[in-house]
């Protein structure tokens, strides 16, 4: 202990003062090149990180955990991180994080077993500043866990209002109503709904809000729900949809994937042309949705702005305040080709 | 410092003695209760958990850290992370990461400025037990800024050879000769190589497989490669293969992406059917692959073996042996339907 209380790396047995004595500043300013903000000139701080490489020093961050605050880390928690959207949104707070510099730790919740609740124990171990959470399900101990830690909380797509969190969502609602005002302004007579059965509260609102909108209207809607959020879902969907004596002629499916399955469905295994005989609309703007064999019109998750949120709230906020906020982002309509008439 | 020595946590002011008094272990208890793999009757870690989450401790790991030779961190560095096939080897790894009682740091190095140099810094400051390069490029001086920490190094698909260090890497040069053969095989007279200028060692053994082996069967291969690994370039190249005045009747593209691209221009831009007209096989088995507007023949990475290789080097290695390891795999080739006469 009383080795890193002196500053040195306990690898390579350099310490910040041999680095002073070689770059011929205090071991301050040394100190303060190595802390993100710190006020140092430019040219002294070149010097001393070209003199700390020389010498292989490398800042104890351990170490100074113990004394600030602040670790610098924040735990993503997260499922599914090779689906298109959330593998988006993670490259996007990870690159966020760094330029705030921050560095990101993930917990893969996949297998919620014991291990995910080891993985975090071990990042709050190492004082994690914060958690975001990407999920839109579960979880709900862990992000208990945090709280009992006080570490900030970013909620993402999330419904549960904690003290001291922030939520950031989507308004899912007016998307949804958008959506069904869409395949109505095409000429659609016969609307359908297509979801999955993961309940979780973007599902829900885009859901809502088209079932909201088609009352209003007057329209019944068909609706199909199986399954997780996946594109085998929505090859099924698109089957059962298909399999109906009056088939619906627009659909709105609460996903992309979903909706790239609906489409491969009703043209490989029906023979119908999307958007000739049936409009498809669906959410998120995969990259898959601007590809040649679906053109789908979409709307986008604005990914950069969900990250610019966290990482602003996370840099402005206090740790522990009582009130919880709430950032709400609109999902704009990207028209493509899959609604008969537009694109 | 003195309070973190006595192993009190920071936060809560909950020590590990308070913890074992509460539970009515002993003190040495409670710590092996929070290190992986310790002895101890799971009952005795049941009712240490129960006490430690009543009252709010956290173990203190970096405290413990600073006595302790390894972390528990291990850092990804990668770039691109959300493509399919990075994306999902991210998943596998934090989860495999996970089981083996370590945590997951990423490093996004898509933009290769001061904010990647500077979260590897943080990473290396944690004491960071290992880093695991997911990406075939760049980032050379990031390797060793690693080496020079003396952390265990994995190199996945990458050429240099480190001392300490694992490189994993498939049988690209095999992958690349399979696909030649399959589409002789399959009848094709005017073979094509498809591929991206990202000269990353994977794709380079996959075109020199290909290569060698139409050179050895008396076959001229029509070659195009343009801009960087994507869907996009993917589509260019197949727009500069059927612009072709003796159009290529079979193609190898180094990976799905591009394949995909490939095929969505051959059909939608020129009308050519594919396999009628065109076999395509791709490299990767992306999940899109599998989707039923393309149905692509290609080579699987073996993404679960790849961690699974990873982690298992990673728990038996000594950090800075002389010696550095190659885990060589093979990629198999998975039949659908884009190539004439099979599937």
């Amino acid at each position: 202990m009383a080795v890193a209380s002196r500053g040195t790396s306990l690898r390579t047995g350099v310490s910040a003062r041999d680095v002073a004595e070689a770059a011929g500043v205090s071991r301050a300013a040394v100190s303060r090149a190595f802390t993100p903000g710190a006020s140092i000139a430019p040219q002294t701080r070149a010097k001393v990180m070209k003199v700390a490489d020389a010498l292989g020093y490398q800042v104890n961050s351990l170490a100074r955990g113990l004394i600030r605050a602040e670790s610098g880390i924040v735990a993503l928690i997260a499922a599914e991180l090779a689906t298109p959207y959330r593998s988006a949104l993670l490259a996007a707070l990870t690159e966020r994080l760094q330029e705030a510099g921050k560095v990101a730790m993930v917990i893969n919740t996949d297998r919620s077993d014991v291990s995910v609740e080891r993985a975090l124990r071990q990042a709050i171990g190492y004082r994690t500043e914060a958690a975001v959470f990407l999920s839109g399900m579960p979880a709900v101990s862990l992000a208990e866990t945090c709280l009992r830690n006080r570490m900030q909380l970013v909620l993402i797509n999330r419904d549960e209002e904690r003290p001291g969190s922030v939520r950031i969502r989507l308004d899912d609602n007016a998307a949804g109503r958008t959506a069904f005002g869409a395949l109505v302004a095409a000429g659609c007579l016969r609307p359908a709904l297509a979801t999955s059965k993961a309940g979780t509260p973007s599902l829900a609102g885009r859901e809502q809000g088209f079932r909201e909108a088609a009352r209003e209207a007057g329209f019944a809607v068909i609706e199909e729900a199986v399954g997780m959020t996946s594109y085998e879902t929505g090859l099924d969907l698109g089957t059962r949809l298909m399999s109906r004596a009056e088939r619906p002629d627009g659909v709105f499916c609460t996903t992309d994937l979903i909706a790239l399955g609906v489409m491969d469905a009703a043209r490989h295994r029906f023979g119908v042309a999307v958007p000739r005989d049936l409009s498809v609309i669906g959410f998120d703007d995969v990259p898959q949705a601007a590809w040649e064999s679906y053109l789908l019109t979409t709307f986008a998750q604005p990914v950069e702005a969900i990250a610019d949120a966290c990482v602003d709230w996370l840099a402005t906020s206090k740790p522990a305040t009582p009130e919880a906020s709430l950032v709400t982002l609109p999902a704009s309509l990207i028209w493509r080709g899959s609604v008969r008439g537009r694109g």
